[in-house]
């Protein structure tokens, strides 16, 4: 659990990095609007899920590490700024390591409070991409997961991985891994090969 | 109470379907947006309304039911969308009762966690009108309920039409009835006479 | 404390007169739609801080004062429109006056929770901002903290240098006047001299 601890923080920093990258991106704010921005998109998806689940403290408030790790994400992206612009394939692999982590531990915290294994695999994903949907309402566009992008899709068939091979009785540890690379896997090759899901219309 | 539990349910599903032909309309989402977009529609203004008055479990945490109601809704919108959008009209008014009846079980449920009457008015209003809101937000257009329709006035005005009408002792599935009757009166009335509340400023 | 309390009321009535007059100047909403967005303006900075602290019920919950300070906005806001747009001057005051009150109540209210000082520094400023923010969101505007205006930073500073002197052992009202006159102080001249933070990237 101690690697998974420092690996929750790395993720929680790597989310501040993209979300004030992407704020810079379509809103050119200053650095308070960029690392405000990156705040958010962080600690986002966890606190909507704990504050739905009434599950106080949330994360962030009971651990400062993880506003320390956000700081340290939003000044990184200061600094490397175009360093990382040009990183952004490897950066994308962080990313999606990221959500892929996220979803899972969200499923589980939420599976921790007793809720129905539907109500946790939701939870899950919104634990993963609630944070960017802030994000992009707050720089004023139309959250990306509702258009392009599988991820959030992933998220939600990762989640429910998960909880179905843990009620089966999978080792927890393995369980983590598999339904994580499942995530990973799907997201990688929709991007790939540019896989979308159909419109919700046809007429449209 | 078994009868309104049902009613309950099928209002769910109907605010689903709407959001999800709504967020259609305005950004053309893919499967997973407008199913996103209809669940938050239906959950969003309950679910506010119980995070500000601090009541956990949210309703759709508790009773998995509302989430099924949601995924069926979000599944008839998409089978049966040419369908609906001709049928409008109708759709207008099993809306308008799913927006009378959330209104005052929203101002019941504030009530019966001891807040002021006036409070309750607005949760009641909240309950009706905030997934609306939300969605709006989410696809970017400022909500309908600042420029158009009389019907977050109508939903303020059953709210407190109910609160007083238990105050002074009417029983209370008559005054669950004639209060939701009034809020779909004004509505109704609202639309056809393409009554609109005054701007806010005479100089615009 | 008496007198704080009705500073407190004071402030939240103008937030709402803020809120009323900032939503109207963008979406051009009718009556219902400005008091919504005032009552928002003024209610969303200490409800998003007390909803993330965990800390029930909300203060207008528990205190129905603050509900009738935001009405009596709304209503001073409408009548007085034409007047109020003249003296945008003498408001501009009043307004860093409720932001500057707001931000030291917000850390104080945090640290009465027993967070970590960084966190009682963030809720401080989110008390002040928040509401603001969400007028934005709902307005259909990219928030102007996080473009313009240093006073966002001016609360967090004020917040931080409320806390460090609390800790260093300065008495209570003293350092509330104090921190407020800094945040206030840092806004009029960041105002007057048109200083603004740098953008966050360079490149741009």
């Amino acid at each position: 659990m101690q690697t998974q601890y420092y690996l929750e923080l790395l993720g929680t920093g790597f989310f501040a990095i993209s979300g004030a990258l992407a704020a810079n991106d379509k809103a050119q704010p200053d650095w308070f609007g960029a690392s405000f921005i990156g705040f958010i998109t962080a600690i986002g998806g966890g606190s909507l899920r704990d504050i739905i689940l009434g599950s106080h403290p949330l994360v962030w408030i009971s651990d400062i590490n993880f506003v320390y790790a956000i700081i340290a994400g939003v000044i990184l992206a200061s600094i490397f700024f175009k360093a990382l612009i040009k990183l952004r394939r490897t950066f994308f692999l962080f990313d999606t390591l990221g959500i892929a982590m996220f979803t899972i531990v969200g499923a589980e915290k939420a599976m921790s409070l007793n809720v129905n294994p539907v109500i946790a695999a939701i939870m899950g994903m919104f634990s993963a991409v609630m944070g960017g949907v802030i994000r992009d309402v707050l720089t004023n566009e139309i959250p990306i997961i509702f258009k392009k992008e599988v991820y959030a899709t992933a998220c939600l068939a990762g989640a429910a991985i998960y909880l179905t091979l843990d009620y089966l009785g999978l080792e927890r540890n393995t369980n983590f891994l598999l339904s994580a690379l499942i995530i990973i896997i799907i997201r990688i090759i929709a991007v790939k090969k540019n896989l979308s899901l159909p419109k919700f219309t046809k007429s449209e």
